[in-house]
């Protein structure tokens, strides 16, 4: 693999522009993808992320039972893969067979990291309080990794229907802001 | 005022890419601005929306107490105001006038619309299940604005430490996807 181990502290500057991610589960031996963009931190660090899951979508029974997730961030590159994956269902077809996307194994989950894209943080689910009213999951950040080549990454930002914004220049302004 | 009312089933596609928001709130007489970033859509419609507000912050007491706020969308063009919120505390200054905002009266809840801003959420606490352990609200729409005269407004995502991201080209893919 060419990714390497990420510094926690640093998993917020990844998730908090608010780019597409690809959710990657496994359960009963059967790994499945989906693309989600509804997600936001909720700590430095150790980092912990809020997102929902529809519970029409496949990977929602997995997520409930396993308890283990993937956070895949792509770049806009695979911005065809991305819609594939929304377009699709993991209940009826192997999405990664489908779409053309690599699992590989992760170290502290069941579910598999995406060759493909530029960054993955392995999660775990710690609460789930909001769970039966919003789909929503509260998940810890175990272990981050990022491809040290992929500089400048250019992020998908979902405005609905197919539309996306692509990340575009960087600005650097005098902040206190963390 | 600029802005013209919105539908509600159109709020997701101005949250979902991820932008900086400003969150005002009013109380005690006192109306205040803070930079957010750490918020996520939960639900179309009605629109519902997760956020952090973190218990340093001043509007965190407001937030708790009032149970109503309102999330303001600023372009990239306010990107030294939107620094200046971020760089000052409303506990000791009013942040309107010294970062050069307009609070403007909203019309369901006492936090103001920033009149500098192309859209506007009106929002009520719904649920504060997770406010003690993530200082985390949910939060429901009830009205949102928008000035029609911005297009194709040019977004801000944090990227952490005061580097934003700024939103660029938007592409359109035959995606399923709501």
């Amino acid at each position: 693999m060419d990714k390497r181990s990420c510094p926690l502290s640093e998993v917020y500057g990844l998730l908090e522009p608010g780019p597409v991610l690809l959710l990657t589960t496994a359960h009963k031996g059967k790994s499945n993808v989906m693309a989600m963009s509804w997600h936001t931190m909720m700590e430095f660090e150790p980092p912990l992320v809020g997102c929902v899951v529809s519970g029409h979508d496949f990977s929602f029974a997995a997520l409930k039972a396993t308890r283990q997730c993937v956070l895949n961030i792509p770049t806009a590159e695979l911005k065809d893969k991305v819609v594939a994956c929304g377009n699709s269902s993991g209940r009826s077809v192997d999405k990664f067979a489908l779409v053309g996307l690599t699992p590989l194994p992760a170290r502290t989950v069941g579910a598999p990291l995406i060759a493909e894209c530029y960054a993955s943080l392995e999660c775990r689910v710690i609460d789930t309080r909001l769970m039966n009213r919003y789909n929503f999951f509260v998940l810890e950040v175990q272990q981050a990794w990022i491809d040290p080549a992929c500089k400048n990454p250019r992020t998908l930002h979902h405005r609905g229907r197919g539309a996306f914004m692509v990340a575009g220049e960087t600005i650097k302004l005098p902040s206190k802001m963390k």
